[in-house]
């Protein structure tokens, strides 16, 4: 495996503490820190999760937008990783990663022509399309540029973000694909969003499985016309157990199994398995620095350092037990501790467990990367960005 | 004034763009769009209706993170610059800017290291301390490296965020930072972010009337010591009309009147001068990338464009009236028409009013500037990011 580039300006002001003793005492925060062996379990376990029900692994990139995880996951056996934009994938493969899926339609100014750059021999990228027109404006640019763009249908669950919703729609879209020079017919996408994150198993196996019998049944009017998709992608860590038990899908698309986020702690996975072994990886690191108002204390953690549209982030260590965290503005956070006589001193370390970890890893730029204590490399966090 | 230095690197994927007729309907989104005209306005009114006052400016840069937005501030009439942390004053030095108040106690492993560096002839960075025993540390360390860092006391005024809440604890602290070597009393900061954004004029005219009553009682204190504060820094922009009528502030330090967010176009600012002079200069350019949805649309704009801590984006421009916004996922957001009837085709530009403008700058890496419908400059979001 490549060992990524370590320099200041890549790795930034914790640089100087890759394999020092005692280093993670040192970490200038607020920080990303990656529990390196919890993220090679996670990892282990979903590949092997997937492998056991004939899956392939795809995972989605947008969890961590960092080319040095995307490339162990495919060390571990992913045959490449979703992005959700273009901009993402442009990072990735100029980072090295040459299998890519950009889950989300490409359409706005200057993106088709950066898309048709990025494909080069050796190089896999794939788009999704939801629209007729815009399918065949796609395949005539490429055409004009000599080359060929892989393909797949869109396909809603019922989220109604992006993705045609009706098999009407659907077989229309296969015709315009399948007719254009310019483009390739590689399957459908079917993600579903919404259900992911519903709390009680039994609940979002009753949504997702209504789903799933339309999906089947759009695989079916496209097998009966010759053109049984070649692969339908699709999933999230949500509906692990679901999509291994269903087997409609071929290839799996999880993202946050890997780091095991605030929202997905709360979320039963249904199998006693993954439950188990699906553990949390990833979390911030803060430092206290002001404690002028007793049962409380400031950390330089707020609005920039975790995302605020989910659950709140969770004091994880360094602070007594029940000690809760609120935002308070833009670099900073409030514990409360469980009373007033309960403190932390000035400069103390506390480590949370971040909330929607997507953006979350969005706001920073790297990831210390941890194993016994010790910090043993930075990766960064290259896709991040919308630009 | 110095030119920012233009190239693909520092001005991302829209550099070519600039000077091009017709250039912002090629623009590439999500993308951060200052309306360079009226950021002028606002710049020169505040300046103006602070100087009438007999204050001095040092707007804070946490609200835009530009080392060119700084540069204007500083060339219009103010001081200098407050950052809000050591990262962006590091961001700040390493462009330029020359006088900068850090607002947040600077505390954490290397913290301090990093501040001395930053310490040079020309180069004036003043730091607000709240704890007496930081203080001393902060005074030793910069003695042993021959320096003399200028510090305020950090004061409190009922937000329990940082900073002192008692005159008797001022008091004492002041000894502190008096009496060492290392470091040099210039003043006291009170700013009352809790303040800022209570919508009624009246009702925020009351709560802070009664806050700076307690800083009057403290300069007082100070005074019949003989340590009567050279600089009385704080204010924002939800309190100018009450810190321009109260006199009490020698320094004002207004952030978001430059771009006015959604969060404070909601907000009474006390003046009829000064609600008409400030209007909205930032804007999210998107593009709308799937409309299978019968009275929607989906845009590339989501949880990676717009922060979600405070109210959610106003659409602006490019979409009927009416048309609102709601986020659908790290990429995507969701425009809701007037009525099912309405659309809008793929690959359509809608503008958006940002919601809390100071955590959604933090998500962007360029501003693209325009004047007259073209893009005149990009410049670069140099103090965005955590470390």
């Amino acid at each position: 495996m490549q060992k990524v580039e370590i320099s200041h300006r890549l790795a930034g002001p914790n640089a100087r503490l890759i394999g020092k003793p005692g280093g993670l005492l040192e970490l200038t925060t607020p920080a990303l820190v990656l529990d390196l062996e919890t993220f090679e379990r996670n990892m282990r376990t979903y590949q092997h999760q997937v492998n056991l029900h004939g899956l392939k692994a795809r995972p989605h990139a947008k969890s961590h937008k960092c080319p040095e995880i995307a490339r162990r996951q495919i060390a571990a056996g992913a045959v490449g990783v979703c992005t959700a934009s273009l901009h993402e994938a442009e990072a990735f493969v100029r980072h090295g990663i040459n299998n890519i899926l950009i889950t989300s339609p490409v359409i706005g100014a200057g993106k088709l022509d950066r898309l048709l750059q990025l494909l080069a021999p050796g190089i896999s990228v794939a788009v999704v399309v939801d629209d007729q027109e815009r399918a065949a404006s796609m395949a005539a640019a490429a055409h004009r540029s000599g080359q060929v763009l892989d393909v797949l249908l869109d396909v809603d669950l019922g989220m109604g973000r992006t993705g045609v919703s009706s098999i009407e729609s659907a077989l229309q879209l296969v015709n315009v694909v399948c007719d254009a020079e310019g483009i390739s017919y590689r399957g459908i996408q079917a993600y579903s969003g919404s259900v992911q994150h519903i709390v009680d198993f039994a609940a979002r196996d009753d949504v997702y499985t209504g789903q799933l019998r339309f999906l089947s049944e759009l695989i079916t009017a496209l097998d009966k016309r010759g053109l049984k998709p070649p692969t339908v992608t699709g999933g999230g860590t949500g509906t692990l157990a679901l999509d291994c038990r269903e087997s409609i899908l071929t290839e799996h698309q999880g993202g946050s199994y890997i780091f095991m986020d605030v929202e997905y702690g709360a979320v039963t996975l249904g199998t006693n398995d993954a439950d188990a072994a699906f553990a949390t990886s990833l979390f911030l690191h803060s430092t206290v620095i002001s404690k002028n108002v007793p049962g409380t204390a400031t950390i330089d953690a707020g609005l920039k350092s975790f995302a605020t549209d989910g659950p709140l982030p969770r004091v994880s260590d360094g602070a007594p037990a029940g000690t809760t965290y609120a935002f308070f503005g833009d670099e900073h956070g409030r514990l409360t501790f469980p009373t007033l006589t309960h403190g932390l001193p000035l400069g103390s370390s506390v480590a949370l467990v971040t909330p929607h970890c997507d953006p979350t890893v969005n706001l920073h730029d790297y990831l210390h990367v941890v194993r016994n204590n010790t910090i043993v490399d930075i990766w960064e966090i290259a896709g991040r960005g919308v630009l």
